[in-house]
């Protein structure tokens, strides 16, 4: 059963929105067990999108469409799904309800604007959205058609609740088992010579890919079979630990920041971070994952050498004799937030995140992470290249979460 | 003349990265003058790679293909394009003084792998990748075909300095003419009522679409032009503000962390933020940007009570009578950040970002905002939503940058 995913809107094919609605739905089906074969993109054009929902209906099972159901005038969906297959627009007297319903609930009155949004073709069926007032669409026949809401929670409440339910009970769905390794502190080429002995080893329904983010390298293992066999993919990771085990930080996650969630969580430690050159980064992450509470104390954005001295405590003459971007500094840093904020564990950054403030002894890229608990600080000196900020803002919060998983696993 | 990209990636349609790779690659063409036509994503698999690539060879100008260039051994798209050219895969000399020179600089031994990069098809030009070792390929003929790596930093250098240039050179361009303006504080139904007439009244080459991104609407204009004229927009938006002006907060940026930024540098003020719901967020927004540090004097993430009370001097008494979100409370956060950090203003946010931490009183989605100078504080208290952490945080920053906006500019 393979699904392909159109995402329509002008804003993506000039890059003022990232298309997140195609990575979202593609995770959401593949670990529903569906196989996502193909994603597009087209913009707000009857024509193109004709052509591309016209293609992909005859290429695939089922095809996910999004946007162009909102209220305005650049939303065309709707009414050439209707003459795609042949129907006329009616009232629909559930989406009318739903309608009327979310406007109540806000305290606004309904527009005749609004009120056409209960505006479907006769022939689909409406999966109700108790988000939001667009209704999603349902085209059954030979190949399913799906139109949803182009706005991303909207869209991703109904993908759990409405339509994956109904694609697995119409389709039924292949096994799809997932693994992921994460690997730190050696390049995705030197990874693949090391561990090629293994991966010529791995049976032949079983994937392998290497997905490097941001000086972490992703191992994902993927199992499909058709028939009612599961795998266990715990046991064919042996031989990668026989090989790389220094490397392997984690298993399981998708990024180190969920890792360092699970790990904090599961051994009742608390975590303070001072940040300079992330400015925030690496409380943000560990802040957007519900739950963070249970060990998160806070943070300090250090962006100046006065807040690194006032809230920090980081000595003035430290900063003096070997600058903000040093060693010294950043063990202050790291020791001064994790006491002053009552923390077990610390994390701290300083460094020089570009574009510009290099110098010839300390380039843009040069960037110091510490990490502490309550008897050890750990120092380390990354040097990334010049003139990628995100690059070295993003690397950084990777190195960082990494030191501190083995602060904390070297402790067992 | 008209693009299609196409990324190749299993990591792709397996939703585990966010395919930013379309987003800025159309943002750089449509910069440009260039027209972005579809965008799709296909899988390392060989016969829909190809079958991708044939299928936008026959309806575009230009098709710019990302991935499948690294040394792993799930990287095919070399060798594919090699077939589809009917060529031979030759060591180019550029490419292999390229990978040599990269290997050096880091201090590493070149392995047969890394060498094997430096194949390219024969019939290809080479442009040279300054940031990595993967080779990007041109393909002249009736329609272009461009071959680059997938890993983000490679890909945008590549489009700024080898692959647009060479387009540009090959095929001229359109003028296109683009302006955002940013609204807030009314939803996208409501606007498009209040602005329809403005709309209507709008040129036939003006396109104007709605992107509405966490409390945001961004307004676009586009104009397009084959012709040698150019067209003011700016004398198009004063019907615009006639009909919308108090919800209008600014324009000419894509977000509102880019106008806060610009605002604060171009007014010489200095910024301080106390954050508990957001997490780091607002923080990071603006230190992801080159130059932050001329206005951001520094943050503090303060998810608990106690750092609260320590760190930004919120009164015990505060938080026991009224509770850490309220008005009480997130006033003694702004007012405490931008006293004890020396800055000129001050965001402050508390509130409950969900899933859990709600009460009947203060149900998940409730959250105090405030913004303050040396002589006003303002407060706001919003209501999202539950259960949309992500949501709620990013609703959150931009209704506070909003505030601080137009604290800014009545002083004005």
């Amino acid at each position: 059963m393979n699904v392909t995913i159109i995402n329509i809107g002008d804003e993506l094919l000039i890059g003022q929105v990232v298309n997140t609605n195609a990575s979202t739905m593609s995770k959401l089906l593949t670990e529903a067990g569906m196989e996502v074969r193909k994603t597009m993109v087209v913009g707000d054009v009857y024509d193109d999108i004709r052509a591309a929902v016209d293609e992909a209906m005859h290429e695939s099972d089922a095809v996910l469409v999004t946007g162009g159901l909102g209220p305005t005038k650049d939303d065309i969906t709707k009414k050439l799904l209707c003459e795609y297959f042949n129907s006329e627009l009616v009232e629909n007297e559930m989406a009318l309800q739903n309608v009327k319903r979310i406007f109540e609930s806000r305290g606004y009155e309904l527009t005749p604007v609004n009120r056409a949004q209960a505006l479907v073709p006769r022939c689909c069926e409406v999966l109700n959205n108790d988000l939001g007032t667009a209704p999603c669409m349902w085209f059954g026949g030979k190949a399913v058609l799906v139109s949803l809401p182009g706005v991303p929670f909207e869209m991703e409440w109904l993908m759990r609740n409405r339509v994956i339910p109904k694609l697995q009970e119409t389709f039924g769905t292949d096994i799809i088992i997932n693994k992921n390794i994460l690997v730190q502190g050696i390049g995705e080429s030197f990874l693949s010579d090391l561990i090629e002995p293994w991966e010529l080893s791995l049976p032949e329904n079983v994937k392998l890919a290497y997905l490097p983010v941001a000086g972490l390298t992703k191992l994902r293992l993927t199992y499909r079979s058709n028939r009612n066999n599961q795998c266990n993919l715990n046991n064919l990771t042996k031989g990668l630990y026989e090989l790389a085990g220094k490397y392997i930080v984690g298993e399981d996650c998708e990024t180190l920041d969920e890792l360092v969630h699970k790990t904090l969580i599961e051994k009742g430690l608390t975590l303070a971070t001072a940040e300079s050159c992330t400015g925030g980064n690496i409380a943000r992450l560990l802040t957007a994952q519900a739950g963070a509470s249970a060990y998160f104390k806070g943070g300090v954005v250090a962006y100046s050498n006065e807040v690194k001295e006032s809230v920090l405590g980081v000595n003035h003459s430290t900063l003096e004799t070997h600058g903000a971007v040093s060693e010294e500094t950043v063990r202050e840093m790291a020791e001064g937030v994790r006491q002053r904020l009552g923390a077990d564990l610390a994390i701290a950054t300083t460094g020089i995140a570009g574009p510009d403030g290099g110098t010839k002894e300390k380039p843009v890229g040069t960037v110091w992470i510490a990490v502490a608990d309550k008897t050890h600080t750990e120092a380390k000196l990354l040097q990334f290249g010049a003139n990628r900020r995100q690059q070295n803002i993003d690397r950084s919060t990777n190195q960082a979460y990494a030191m501190l998983i083995r602060l904390i696993c070297q402790k067992d």
